[in-house]
């Protein structure tokens, strides 16, 4: 039996990082991107427009840990690297792996069918229709802006985080006055940028639910660099070791003036950033609860205070869309979508999705050890458990993975890499591969 | 015998503490400011030109350690206040003491000479001679730029941090090749600013020195707070405490680039900012030991590397400098000048300067505390001990504050002010009163 011929979608991170694993398993596969360029989200002003980079974006994960295991980060790059140099890596992974021969540019996915008795059409960008055994779904869930849903209507300029560029584009933030909705990363590092006093703007952020802020140095190294999950200690031990280490790492957000987070610490993601709370405890942003409504130019909060703006910009976060996908065949309500590992849908033999988790602390080498399952799955060494099995482990990983959060889109399939890599390794793997023997001994 | 009648030469804020005070104690004083405003470094857009303030500044001290301790800030300032509210604070404190009633704005004391038998005639911007029996110099050491003495010509622009406002003044910021020469926290927050991606400049920062960075938070509280010196401890054993903690705060400076600093931790003003090592963790501004030589629009490194600037920044301090006395009677040479208790000139005893210190962590109360000291001078209930003594006592203080430091200029006047304010008040104040008796007695 030869490997299925195999169609991926997309060639950021997760389109690549399952390339480069097909072709070290000899799967034949063709990857089909939308964009003239690889890299996703990473590249900065995709023609594509699914970037959602800034000019001034650092990944927030150290190097070291961000790495793809088989494809070390330059030695010369900084702790923190800049977007560019992400795309750089990519480019060099791509080249390294001679990744961009199978890649169709400018040739994405519109439409997937899945024919009644398995296999895929697939009608492409130029027009074409193509077959295929099997689907790799790797859009990204990092490019469908979400906006929040307030009451009333705002009259000054709103955009969404995903289309920010810097402090000239896509409008002259200076001189203004700047609500940011939301207090992750991206809000974090807006709200930075914003306040440089030189652009003489006044900044606030809203935030619903709050956040822990962390550093991205402590004691001098990538805070990163000092944390790992263990597989060998429950993860509730280890969440309660993180919230009585806290206030030595990071203090309480009261501390700047920010809501009482509604989680524990590590209970949610934390925002990583060094200089919001220098910013916040220099008075350049102030920080108000969520926003109750709006009204021309005011803006509501929830504390029965208001305020005057001429810019909403909504760090809210995004959708997990599959445009291609008939939405009653297949979708993600409220970013909720059950995948066994993340990547299989019960029941569907022939499909997988990479990279659709939001990882602690990265995606990276998280996409790796999924890749490592879906080419093990290709080859025949991995057989999937039956469809109510599935059904049973997934909530029982979501149960261990996302139970403790705050019950939010953006939460939705939380992972801890260093369990799930640790797990895939020395469990799914080899479980899996005695199925298959199993499987084909019947 | 009445109290002499004061001149104090400028309004900042040594100027206004002495004037305080001298109300407090009821000596007749005046005040002669050169510009139309009081604050000097802390007027942003001084038109005497004597602030070195940039539109981004905000303090380095938090609120409650800077404050005066009989005029505490305002409970809504953020931690670490903007330059403004540091102005806006000191009007307050000039309108809550009517001290502005005393001062002569834009009539400055061009020259000031001592009559042979005591007393002082002051030249005034005016054209107006004065006879005062005592004089105060109050006029601030961060507004005179002193310049780095490198070797060769730099075609590009060069500037000194005094004059340097923000990205877009005095010169246009933006895509520029730009050197930073220093490390001090003008360096560090210049560097930080024009580094921002947003203005697509390449910012390298070099230094002789080097520095330990330490954050302005630790544990979400403002850094200061968690920090005293006792005047019950050894001085020496508490550097060691603090050094041996060292790693525990901020790590080794070479983790970021950043040369070895040519001295242990807190044997030299450290430096203060959370983003300084950020960046230089991103890849956002290169570190550089000394400059070697200069050449054209090329600077050469002490390690043999070399690279084209459009702009060199000077953040390289700043020169004490007294433009009213002639150099022959009274200057201070490489910034040094012998000062007892930083505040008489031995066998002068109709002068004091106030505020001539570099006091760790700031200087506000630390004049406060020397203006205590000049008001029962000036009131008969403190005396000075003979000129021979107060020799004596000015060595031993400088090995004590200073002969642990880099021989710098930056360090010629480095005091601790939680021992300066300890032993003012349980020890120097008490000795001169009894001084001041046995002088009355005799």
């Amino acid at each position: 039996m030869s490997a299925p011929r195999t169609a991926i979608i997309g060639a950021g991170i997760s389109g690549l990082t399952t390339a480069k694993m097909l072709a070290d398993y000899a799967v034949p596969f063709t990857v089909f991107e939308s964009s003239d360029r690889i890299g996703g989200n990473w590249a900065f002003g995709n023609p594509n427009g699914h970037s959602s980079a800034y000019r001034s974006l650092h990944i927030d994960t150290s190097k070291n840990r961000l790495s793809f295991r088989d494809y070390p980060m330059p030695e010369h790059f900084p702790d923190f690297p800049h977007h560019s140099q992400i795309k750089e890596y990519l480019e060099g992974y791509a080249d390294a792996f001679d990744l961009k021969s199978h890649i169709e540019f400018e040739n994405g996915v519109v439409h997937a069918e899945r024919r009644p008795d398995g296999g895929w059409l697939l009608d492409l960008q130029d027009g074409s229709r193509r077959e295929f055994d099997f689907l790799v779904v790797a859009n990204g869930h990092h490019w469908d802006p979400r906006h929040p849903d307030f009451e009333g209507e705002f009259t000054g300029t709103t955009i969404h985080s995903h289309d920010y560029i810097d402090p000239r584009t896509p409008l002259d933030f200076t001189g203004k006055r700047i609500l940011i909705v939301g207090i992750g990363n991206s809000a974090a590092d807006i709200a930075v940028e914003l306040s440089s006093k030189a652009l003489e703007n006044e900044v606030v952020l809203s935030t619903r639910s709050g956040a822990w802020v962390v550093p991205k140095y402590l004691a001098g190294r990538p805070a990163d660099e000092l944390y790992a999950t263990s597989p060998y200690l429950p993860l509730k031990w280890q969440r309660k070791m993180a919230q009585l280490g806290q206030p030595l790492i990071s203090g309480r957000p009261e501390r700047y003036g920010l809501p009482t987070p509604n989680h524990l610490f590590f209970e949610a993601h934390p925002t990583q950033s060094v200089e919001l709370p220098l910013r916040l405890g220099s008075g350049d942003v102030t920080a108000k609860p969520n926003v109750s409504r709006l009204d021309g130019d005011t803006v509501h909060f929830e504390d029965g205070t208001s305020q005057e703006f001429d810019v909403i910009v909504n760090a809210t976060g995004y959708n997990i869309t599959f445009p291609f996908f008939d939405p009653a065949f297949i979708s993600a309500p409220d970013n909720h979508i059950r995948l066994y590992k993340r990547i299989f849908l019960p029941g569907m033999d022939d499909l997988a999705f990479v990279g659709f988790a939001q990882s602690t602390p990265t995606l990276f080498p998280f996409v790796e050890a999924q890749t490592r399952i879906v080419a093990a799955y290709l080859t025949g060494d991995y057989a999937l458990p039956s469809a109510a099995e599935m059904e049973e482990t997934i909530t029982a990983d979501e149960q261990r993975y996302t139970a403790h959060m705050v019950q939010r889109p953006r939460h939705t399939q939380q992972v801890d890499y260093f369990i799930y890599e640790h797990e895939a390794r020395t469990k799914e793997l080899p479980r899996g591969h005695a199925r298959a023997l199993a499987g084909r001994a019947r």
